[in-house]
């Protein structure tokens, strides 16, 4: 199998930062660039964060761009105090890693607008792009350049929830709830793109049993990333204490989009609510039940297992040379 | 295959007559009874409506009890403005058909849930359930007995919506707002069920093409019939423009009661939302999604050709001898 381009396009935070690690794990696909996103934090905390995972798994050529700070319906961001109690003050579950020795590449967002496009139009089936934040990047791109719709590989995305109650509300997602007006227009694109929401994503559960497999390895980034992630699993036991473990959003997602294996799959035609009481529900769209053409999958069962071995493989691969 | 035992609880509306149509004209199953339920008209008109379906196809054998008559929630029931405009003031479309020639086993709810559970103990596994109204009588029949849920051979419900908005709220559909209560205790009790909901129902149309059919077989029960659907088509063109036809709801869940294969299923452990912002969603229960067991099967796509295919013959053919 030839070896495929991928993006991630984070808020990071530290499910993020385990997506940065599986991605960087995964022989199928070469990490060519890290777009910023706003959401479990600020866009350029994010954006340090990203710098600061990829040094500490041995990563200094791989581009991250600041994207776009706020929501298309809004003129600026606030970030929510839940955000700061699940991912900690500085995202990474308060713990320090040194400051990154190389800038982001632009903080221009543009330029990450501009990123995404040519990438499209450079690799096209070739590249997979995985949105685990906001949607604000991906739509800003499609409406410059409405031509990649039909061009890119594999969008699969981290967000939504369709036969499972949200958790921002009953029926809206985080990810999708920053921002549903540019949901709906990615989801009501031509677009084709796969959707791990929270259907699939509270199926696969970590706990402190993997993590100290990571910290018993004695490496630095084994060390780290067992913090930043015991961190994120005490969140758990007070949000969601029904779950027994963290769940694996925006890794799954990267997990899926190089292996759709793991998830079976509800082919449909989808759009995001965006009024007041329904805001940020992902959807079926009644009036495109009976279009033969969907554009939508959506992971609604996970094959657990075969997926939690392959992230601990691989992330403790990767842990153990750094 | 040996012939199947089947109830239907209804609320006889139009599509509700379609359905006892349906299972009229199936070979598969014995029709032994009706149970009626409030929803679409108050359960007592709803009996007489059945009765009435009943002889217009010729079947004088059917007993017909009258079930609760009110969600348990409540000790009343009014019926919304919108049933009558959906199937006319007398629930049938307006169609006059002759007074029934005979009376409802009994009019005591106690002796329609009775009837419920003896026909559990003796049919067992030979028993096919459909309700396609309010989930009340089922409900009260498990509260009564609970070992039933052990015991019966398939519960094939139509209702709820999980895939896309429902009927009466963004997140609720019709049957299951009547009683959300008495829902989510079915959903969750050990019973197995399939879940006929919004998600493949709004995929079943009829149009005037086929209840033209109808009509030109110039028989009584070939042109009630047309005559009363035609009726739920004009009102599905006010409420439900994009949809082009009438849904199938009620005569869906008895096809896919006797042939499962006409839809694809997600297994899902669900519960039924009772808090009265969403009142009457039916999702997926985060906190048993890593169960290895479920117990809730939701029809969330549809083999539609096929299944028109079959519900034409069916119907066809029984109007054709009446």
């Amino acid at each position: 199998m030839a070896q495929k381009k991928m993006i991630l396009d984070l808020d990071t935070g530290i499910d993020d930062a385990m997506a940065i690690a599986y991605a960087v794990a995964s022989p199928e696909v070469d990490l060519i660039g890290i777009v910023g996103s706003y959401g479990n934090l600020y866009v350029e905390d994010g954006a340090i964060n990203s710098l600061k995972i990829l040094e500490l798994l041995g990563v200094t050529d791989v581009p991250v761009y600041v994207g776009l700070s706020h929501s298309s319906e809004d003129d600026h961001f606030d970030r929510m105090p839940v955000s700061a109690q699940i991912h900690g003050e500085n995202g990474i579950g308060e713990v320090e890693l040194p400051a990154p020795s190389r800038p982001v590449e632009s903080k221009n967002p543009d330029d990450a607008i501009d990123f995404l496009i040519d990438s499209v139009k450079k690799y096209g089936k070739d590249l997979i792009l995985v949105p685990t934040g906001p949607l604000t990047n991906l739509d800003a791109a499609i409406q410059k350049d409405p031509s990649i719709t039909k061009e890119i590989g594999n969008v699969t995305i981290m967000g939504g929830a369709l036969t499972v109650p949200g958790n921002v509300s009953n029926v809206t997602e985080a990810n999708i709830q920053q921002d549903a007006a540019a949901a709906n227009r990615v989801f009501t694109s031509p677009l084709h793109l796969t959707m791990v929401g929270l259907d699939v994503t509270l199926r696969t559960l970590l706990t402190y049993k993997e993590t100290q497999q990571w910290r018993d390895l004695g490496t630095k980034s084994g060390k780290a990333f067992a913090d930043i992630v015991d961190y994120y699993i005490k969140a758990y036991e007070v949000t969601s204490p029904d779950l027994h473990g963290c769940a694996l959003h925006d890794p799954f997602a990267v997990g899926v989009a190089i292996n759709p294996d793991f998830v079976s799959c509800l082919d449909l035609n989808m759009y995001v609510t965006t009024d007041d009481k329904f805001y940020g529900r992902t959807v079926g769209d009644p009036a495109r039940l009976s279009e033969p053409d969907t554009n939508v999958k959506v992971a609604v069962n996970a094959n657990v297992d075969a997926y939690l071995n392959e992230f601990m493989n691989r992330l403790t691969g990767l842990f153990k040379e750094n």
